[in-house]
């Protein structure tokens, strides 16, 4: 790890697919310092605009999620906290939302690639994303991967999150959120990227809004409060201040319960809306939350998923 | 089934702790009709305000969680909708929580009973539920359990919802929500029970603040629409208008994850108020949500369990 200046302005757009301990830093900051970066969306490059599902089934594996850094944080030691605030997130004027096909919560029911972009509007009193026709849904921003390197030598494949954070996918990690990760190496080497314009909890088709964003965060050491596992704390922004319908999924298994429950949503979205399952599919990623609604009532758990009552406004119509 | 009067007023308070097709029913009502239960709380009268820990080790468990009912509703068929709405929920003054022994997310590592009884002041303006001497929780009535007689013969026990509902405990269902459910035999035998004054999704310790309440509902049959699972409405009310502290459950399987992320809390709840840990898992079951962040990047999961900000006001103290 050769130390670099701490920068003084510039955004940093050097990007990384695997987290590796042994990655030379892009820069060396210090303890309360703000670093600024241009978070290619999740693609790498390999969905534009114009793409169609056809560039979904030759996306470059080894190009998926890129993220920026990693930053070496001066100080920053195994046991330590690193704090990441999440200063600001400007967004790019478009975005995708994929099924790809073996990934997603229903990815054995849903075997073909599809592909929707969307136009992303973030001017003040915007109109939000714009996924279908006559769907549009509010920006609710934030950063899909955020961590430090583990410490176990050799490259991980910056898809699963971990202990150290990572592809995480919370959707709290917005604008004014706070994340608090273990470092696990000298320096911690902080990196971040995939970024959301939208996204709902579980991110259940397996992609949200993927688009390319400037993000502006200041990471703070903590000497020796390395927590057990990533702790967030949520933005104001991060709830949903409406209604929902909330179907269910009732059984003894918390994975088949979250199908059984987005399975029913996709039907009822698709029937309602009369929009294909795909697109009902994309929606719930996009704008649906998974909940367990009760893990205790042994032998069956109640998982939800709170669909925004403004997307199934009539229904049951009784 | 032998058809009884439509009810004209006055409260239904008689109980039944198994779900059966065969049970006669308190009485016959017409689709439309409202009905209006006096829900003994869940310890069906063995604890009380003056009651201790010694109380949870002899709970007489066949009278746990007494529903009332079983109301018929003329005309409803298997494949028909019942559709529930919570019209009023008023609530005792008091009510009580705790720990019972293999029950609850973290039963193992909680072998002890242990009990607190809560101050419940529903006036307006009034003070909500008294946990602790330092945590008043706001309100937020639910019905923890409502359902309709299962199809298939025999007695089944209350303890685990179903197809057809029962102990969900999906703590969105408070005045204003709406339940649809499944109809699985003539009539649909419907029964509620189970009031909490305050729960979080999850009810991680296996109670909410169990309560006895005056409910009244509004029983609507729909024809041939029969969900697959039962489907709830949200109210305005179910959602939580603060930030949180949200730990993190990241691994393979999502119960495990549940009990890292409850686990992470009870520690630093624990921690930071200078509460036992008894409590503080207590506490969780009544003011933290479990929800699922991500259920797509294999082959790891992310739980998080929300801790309101309020009750962690400082941390991490960076």
């Amino acid at each position: 790890m050769a130390p670099l200046p701490t920068p003084r302005g510039g955004h940093f757009t050097a990007s990384h697919t695997v987290w590796d301990a042994a990655l030379d830093p892009v820069a060396v900051v210090r303890s309360g310092d703000e670093v600024e970066v241009v978070a290619q969306e999740a693609s790498g490059g390999g969905i534009r605009p114009d793409s169609t599902a056809a560039d979904i089934a030759v996306l470059d594996l080894r190009r998926i999620n890129p993220v920026v850094g990693p930053f070496a944080v001066e100080g920053a030691r195994p046991g330590d906290a690193l704090v990441v605030d999440v200063l600001s997130i400007d967004l790019e004027t478009w975005g995708w939302t994929a099924l790809i096909p073996g990934f997603g919560l229903l990815a054995d029911e849903f075997p073909e690639p599809y592909l929707r972009t969307s136009a992303v509007d973030s001017t003040p009193g915007g109109g939000g994303v714009q996924l279908l026709p006559d769907v549009v849904l509010p920006l609710s921003p934030m950063v899909g991967t955020l961590g430090v390197a583990p410490p176990e030598p050799g490259p991980h494949s910056v898809v699963p999150p971990r202990r150290w954070g990572g592809n995480m996918d919370i959707r709290d990690v917005g604008p004014g959120a706070r994340v608090v990760l273990p470092v696990g190496v000298e320096g911690a080497l902080f990196s971040l990227g995939d970024v959301h314009a939208a996204m709902g909890d579980g991110e259940v088709c397996g992609t949200g809004v993927e688009t390319t964003a400037l993000v502006r965060v200041r990471l703070t050491v903590a000497p020796g409060r390395a927590p057990a596992s990533p702790v967030v704390i949520t933005d104001q922004r991060s709830f949903r201040l409406e209604t929902s319908v909330a179907t269910t999924g009732i059984g003894p298994d918390l994975m088949e319960g979250a199908r059984d429950a987005v399975r029913q949503a996709v039907d009822l979205l698709s029937d309602e809306r009369g929009i294909s399952r795909e697109d009902a599919y994309l929606l719930l990623s996009l704008a649906a939350d998974l909940r367990v609604s009760e893990v205790v009532d042994a032998p069956n758990w109640v998982v939800t998923c709170h669909v925004p009552r403004r997307l199934l406004p009539g229904w049951p119509h009784v």
